[in-house]
């Protein structure tokens, strides 16, 4: 962490970060139909920003369990329950490499438990997105085949990542 | 909530919102020896903003039980225990009108509850401040002798909220 920034001063950049890399995802993925996967819902403030602008695309949410804002809760047939450890591998055979946009915010506050995580997931991801389909994360990710993009307007550099098969 | 503005949107802007306006009560407060009070810990980000910022003068938090991230915890002495329906009014006898900047997040996702929590702390609040003293707040408050303040740059209106005594 920076000496000159508060863990407030991270956060705000952290959010910030985060909706401009999604805001350039679906602009940019707007004419592919393959569905959009959010990993994780927590409160549901990122998932009810990605269904207010996703267009003619589904939104599935990968969740352990759901807890999120009433608002903000997904409709029973576009949730993913379960461990993604599980859940991701399932959804190849599913739904086959068809995502056009995955979004992670893998969230915990300790950035080495974060990395182990975003080792362990990066192979189960990669292979459910389309040609041509994003990845976005608030941390660093693990691919094989997936091209870093360099972030939009208004992204933090560091703050968040984006990747394209 | 806004037809156009999602969830997240709604939420940076508060947290923005917050920051532009502890940096300016900070700043406005800055001659002043009184102590500082946060009403709410949460996970510490914003306390962490504020001893970041704040000089010579101690920074007291009032919470019910505390929970926060490692690096944002308050010295023991520095915490107010317990409900502030009891804490606060213990507080004028052991402060006095001496507080140079009060700050409250009350940070429910319920706006109906927020306000009924904001009218029933308000005058518990409003004795504790030092003439000249701040008071920022998430919601609007309901004060019978501060005066609320123009927001500074960087602030949204109706997102934060500024009174003076």
């Amino acid at each position: 962490m920076s000496e000159h920034q508060s863990r407030l001063d991270l956060f705000i950049d952290r959010m910030v970060s985060q909706r401009a890399c999604l805001d350039y995802a679906i602009a940019r993925t707007a004419g592919q139909s393959g569905p959009v996967f959010e990993l994780g819902l927590g409160n549901g403030r990122t998932y009810h920003h990605m269904v207010h602008h996703v267009q003619d695309r589904p939104v599935y949410v990968f969740e352990r369990a759901v807890a999120s804002h009433p608002d903000s809760t997904p409709p029973n047939d576009l949730v993913i329950l379960g461990d993604v450890r599980e859940t991701l591998p399932a959804s190849v055979a599913r739904f086959g490499a068809s995502a056009s946009l995955v979004h992670a915010d893998l969230g915990g506050h300790n950035r080495e438990k974060n990395d182990v995580f975003a080792r362990l997931v990066s192979p189960l991801i990669e292979p459910l997105l389309a040609p041509g389909g994003l990845m976005v994360s608030s941390d660093r990710m693990y691919f094989d085949t997936l091209t870093e993009l360099s972030l939009p307007d208004g992204a933090v550099e560091g703050r968040c990542f984006i990747y394209q098969r």
